[in-house]
Order: C-alpha cells, then structure tokens, then sequence
C-alpha cells in the first residue's frame, strides 16, 4: 500500500513541481553565498536531478500529462516579459544598436558553421553534415538578454550610455536570430529557403516588433490603464495586471505564429506596458510569476542536458566553440560599435556583453535536435557552450565595465 | 498564410490562456458593475465560451496538449492554499466541524440510496440496482468547499465563525467522502468491504490532517522562516515564499496519493503558514497566483458544462437530484449546527454553503461508469448535478449570508 501510494506521488505533476522548486532554492542559496548567479546554479542542479545523475525528473513533452515543459516555457515568458517591462523602447532601438546587433549575428553564424565544417566528424546515417554545421553557426547567434540584463542591473548602471546600447542590439540580435533559425531550419527540411517564406518572415518579424510595440504603447496601454480603473473603482485591484498578462500571453503566441520565438513577443510586450502608469505595480506581480516559472525554466535547461552522452572528443569541442562564441561575439559587435565613435573599452565590454547564449542557444538546439538535424551529442555541446559562455561572461564584465558610473535605470529606483 | 496563423494561435495553450483570462476580466468587470460576484460571472461566461454555446474552447484533459485542466486546478490549489493562509488551526477543527461535517456526509449517502431506488429504473443487464443506489448515494456525499470559500472571501467574511466551521466541516467531509467512496466501491464489486483498507484509509486521512498540520506548523515553517533569513540575507528575497509553496503543492500530491482531494492537502498546507512569521508576505505573493490561476478554474466550471447532451427524461431526474443534493447538506449540516447553538440563518447558510459538489462528484461518477456500476446516463446527471450545485450556491450563499458583519482575516488587512 504504502509502495503504490509512493509511486502515486512520484508520477504526479504537483510533486514534479514540489521536487524543482526545493532544488532550485537549494541551488539558489547555495550559489548566492559564492556570490555567484542563482542562474547557473539552477542550471546545475537541473543536471544533477536530470538523466544525468540522480534520473529523478524527466523533462520529455511526449509523456502524456508532463507539463514540467510548458510550466518552463511560461516560466521563459515571464522572465521576458520582465525584462521588457524594465526597458525604455525608445533608447534600446536605436541605428547603433541596429548595426551592433547585425554585427553580432553575421559573424558567430558564418563562423560557427566554418567551426563545425573544420572539427566535426560526419554526424552519420539520417544526419546532414551540411545541415548540422549550419545549425552549429545558428546557435551561435542569439544572445541571451536575460543574463547581460542581470549583470547590468546587478552592477546598477543599467541605465548608462553602454548599457542601453547592449540592451537593444541584444532585441535586434534576438529577432535576427530567429530568421537565422528560419533559415537554417529551411536549409536542413531538405526543401530549400523559400524566398517568399523568408521575405513573409523579415516583414512579419519587422511588423510584429515595430507596428505591434508601437500601436501596443499607443492603444493597449490605454486599454489596460482603463481596465484598471474599472477594476479598482470595483474592487478588482487585480483587473490591470491580468489584462496586461493576457495581452503579453497574446503577443506570446502571436511572436511563435509567424516563426519568432514566444519570448520575443512577451518581451515586446512587456517593452509596452513599461510606458503604462501601472507600470510599477505590473512589474511587482510579474516578479512573482517570474519568481515561481523562470527556475523551472532555467532547471529544465539542466535537466535536458545528459553529460553522459557528451564524449571527451565532444568536450574539447565544447571548449573550442565556448572561445568561438566569445571571439566572435567580441569582433561582431566591438567592431561596429567602435566604428560608430564608441570607446576602446566600451566597444570590448558590449563584444562580452552579448556573449552569453543561454537559453535562446538551448531553444534553437532543442528545435535541431528533435528534428534530428544535430544529434544527441551535438546538442549537449551547445548547451554546454551556452552554460559556460554565462558562467563566464558575468566575472569578465565585471572586470571591464569596472569604470563605469552608476547609472540605475528611472523604474528601478521607484521599484525598488 | 494568414489562414495557417490564425489556426496555429486559436490551437495554442497561451492563447487560450488569453482567451480565459480576458474573458473572466470582462466578466468580472460586468458583474461587480451590477454588485454580483465575480465567480458566478466566471461560471456563466464559461458555459457561453464552452461546446453549449460557443464552442471556443474546451477542457477535455483527454487532449494531448491540452493544460488549461492542469491550470485550472493549479488554481484551486492556489485559492486553498491561499484560505488557508487566513486561517487559526486551532479554530477550524472543533468538535462543531467534525459533528456538522458527520451530518453532511450520512444524510446525503442515505437519501441518495433511497431517491435511487425511489426513481430510477433498474439499470438492466451487467448493472446492479442496489450497488447503482448505493453509488448515487456517494455521488451526493462530497462537498467541494473552493466555491463556497470563494464566494465568502469574495464577500470579505472568511474571518467570520461561520467560515470556520464551514471550511473545517468541509475538510471532515472529505475524508469521510473518501470512505464512503471506499464502501460503495466494495459493495459494488460484490469482493465487500475490505475492513483493514478501511482502516489504513481512516488511519492515513486522519494522520495526515491532523499530524501534517501538527508538525507542519511545528517543524516546516521553521524551515520556511530558515530559507526566507538565509535568502534575504543573500539578495533572495522569493527564497521562503517558494518553499512555502512546494510545501503546498507537496501536501497537495500526497492528500491526492491517499484518497483526499488535492485542495484539501493545499488548506493544511495554508493553515501551517498562517503561523509562520512571513505569513502576510507569503499571502501577498499567493495572492497573485490567485489571481491568474483561480478564474481559470472558475470559467472550466462552466466550459465542463454541455447542456446540449442531457435527455429530458435525465434533466428530470437532474433537477430532483440536485434539490435533493441542496436539501440533504441544509439537513444533515443544519441541523447538527442549530443543535449545537449556532442560529437559525447561520445553520442554513452552513447547509448552503456545503451544497456544492463539483468535481468531487464527478470523480466518484467517472469511477462509477468506468465500473460499470452506473450508466452513462446516469454519470451525466450526477455531472449536471455537481455543476448545478456550484452555479446556483454562490447567489444564494450571498442572500442567506447578507447579515453576517465584515471579517476579514487578519492578514488581509495588513496586505491591504
């Protein structure tokens, strides 16, 4: 009796959910006393739970009633949605920060698949060695906003010159690396790229992040404020934050409908609402969401990841593409920036600032790997690759934007 | 193109996230306006959203992908967890509760069999009249206390004596529900009852309510109050109230492992953190869970609803049934509660407030037709009475109860 009410308890949802927040708390206090970021070590501690080591927890979409993934998915919308809620539209898109973001994708891209062509063996039969190369270079591309945002925010100069710079070429580089993945993913379909398809996709893309942010800013705001109101004067004090919620899941599932990835469109989102009046109070609920789902993101990502499928070969290729990542990223982005007028130490801040990968590297490698364009072992290279570009990215910054002045963006004082 | 887009997002979990959200904003927004509560506003949109009227969603948990059964019940956790948060231990399980809890589960089991055997026909080849009875009985035995919790929170008198006694009569219910189940499914596979299951089950529930709330309070919000030092001390500040959680959603997997129901383990969960000294943070936090997730459960109630599948003849014997469910609690509560001194309008209110059903109903009923102890016919009219129940509690729970004076618990004024 006690056995099956055992095994009762391990299966069930609730219990998965019980068992991924105990460890990532765990995780988070423990990495905190190193001073180092709760992120990693919820990555971490995903490994160690996952297939891994202990096999406690599975992350496979295909078990029926497993939700762990979309729990982790709305845990990656809330965290974006956050992050957006924090920006100033008008000072992250910017001509450089355009420039800077192109410069970012073009090179890691083209450089990785040069990477993968030169050091990786035939991936074998139902593999493209074409295909898995140019999925190598993709993954190089997308960096993560999340982390630059955490270390940014962490130093409290996420309101400096630098700062807005890297924020809104990291957007660019984001929206850009989704129609590098569309690309990429058209190029192993074995069907081509289909120019139509594409040129849907760039105006879709543009339209979305442009026309939806700025009739977003311009009427949804107004809708939401109005919500508000309603609600307060009714006593559903809650009434403004669901609608905006609902407009961010909206934008959400729009952003993954026309091929961009759903967190771009909780960003875009959360980037709108940032000019609400409410915008504060948004903010504080939202950072309870984030609280409970993004761990069960960032724990998943380690859960994904089997160490022991990754072979000593494959480590130093991790390695490589780990130096890979950062060079490139410091050549793509430095170059542009210092071309526009922008200081020699600057121009090699922004270059480490959009070096960690992270979660979008994950997301685009996980897209390869059940479409069984990269295998198994391919995939674990590249989350490693995103895994140590952040545990080291945070240190190195810190080091380099040392002569910065404390500069705090105007929400967070009135937040904090 | 735009066709494939549209079908993609109407297909999607966060849209219909979206949807369900919007939907109980306006209904909320609609019914405040007109001084009703929000919930019966949430039940009614859902049965216009739902395969009734609109058909734009569904709640099917046979749909692979399909979550929004996962959230909704994610939401009633999160509403008990959250009561039970407002709650003193110590006054909710009273002698009062167990006696008025005993009265609601024996009245309604008896008049059950006995309308059964009154009205129905005999169910015909591979069925049993007498164990059919038996099971109509059960069917009518558990209360599902989160709509009645609801509407008093709603109404700001979750403080008052007669909540108490109601939420502490409702968690008795539940366990002797579970037995009563126990009984019913021995009778009817003809194997009778097996008495030491019946005491591992009675041992089990017992302990759990009573020792996990003892040692909950004594032991674990120690270990909460530890978390919530260390990490605010190391810049977590989220680090207590996630603990507090996979605490609630853990007691929620086992009170589900053992028979209870799942909202259930989440309000002793709630009734051990009303003691820690982080409890008004922790209902702060709660309380935005709640708001995203309980309307979702609130407008399933509705979705779950399909008018259009009820013969006449059934809808009869729904009608009487669900009069019969209503009568039975007002009896077997009421008068137990006017016995032991409560007044005349309160012991009916009690009565009211016990009526609904709700998926504790149902489970017994798919359990019943999967057993083939009940026909299909006879499952749809124990659903329709578990709905019915729900859909008109909340409007005469707010008439009976008008004259009961403000009590709020006394951490909500503190949050507010």
């Amino acid at each position: 009796m006690l056995n099956e009410i055992l095994e009762d308890i391990v299966g069930q949802l609730w219990f998965q959910l019980t068992l991924l927040l105990t460890v990532a708390i765990a995780s988070s206090l423990l990495f905190a006393k190193f001073k180092q970021p709760k992120i990693i070590g919820q990555i971490l501690l995903g490994i160690v739970i996952g297939p891994s080591l202990l096999g406690l927890i599975s992350v496979d979409s295909d078990t029926p009633g497993s939700m762990v993934p979309r729990f982790a998915e709305l845990g990656a919308i809330m965290l974006l949605f956050l992050i957006g809620l924090e920006c100033d539209i008008k000072e992250i898109y910017t001509k450089r920060s355009l420039l800077i973001g192109a410069g970012g994708v073009i090179v890691p891209w083209v450089c990785g698949y040069f990477l993968s062509e030169l050091m990786l063996p035939d991936p074998g039969v139902g593999y493209d060695m074409f295909s898995q190369s140019v999925f190598v270079g993709a993954a190089l591309v997308a960096t993560s906003v999340a982390i630059t945002a955490g270390v940014l925010k962490e130093m409290g100069i996420i309101g400096s010159d630098i700062a807005k710079t890297l924020l809104g070429a990291a957007v660019v580089d984001d929206v850009l690396g989704m129609l590098v993945l569309a690309v990429s993913a058209g190029t192993a379909s074995g069907e081509g790229i289909d120019l139509s398809d594409l040129t849907w996709l760039v105006t879709a893309a543009v339209l979305f992040v442009a026309l939806g942010g700025y009739i977003g800013a311009k009427v949804l705001t107004k809708v939401v404020a109005s919500v508000q109101r309603r609600g307060s004067a009714r006593g559903l004090e809650e009434s403004g934050f669901l609608m905006a919620l609902s407009i961010a899941l909206l934008y959400a599932t729009i952003s993954e409908a026309i091929g961009l990835s759903a967190i771009v469109g909780a960003f875009v989102a959360g980037t709108i609402f940032a000019r609400c009046e409410y915008r504060t109070r948004f903010h504080g609920y939202t950072k309870v969401l984030e609280w409970v789902f993004a761990p069960i993101f960032f724990l998943s990502l380690g859960v994904l990841i089997d160490v022991g499928e990754v072979s000593s070969g494959a480590w130093l290729f991790a390695l490589v593409l780990t130096g890979v990542a950062f060079a490139t990223k410091i050549a793509g982005c430095g170059i542009p920036a210092r071309l526009l007028g922008m200081s020699k130490g600057d121009s090699l801040s922004l270059g480490i600032g959009m070096s960690p990968r992270m979660e979008i590297a994950m997301v685009i490698a996980l897209y390869g790997l059940s479409n069984k364009i990269i295998t198994g072992e391919i995939y674990s290279v590249i989350v490693m690759m995103g895994l140590l570009t952040a545990v080291f990215t945070p240190s190195i910054l810190r080091r380099t934007m040392r002569s910065v002045p404390k500069t705090p963006a105007v929400c967070e004082t009135v937040d904090a």
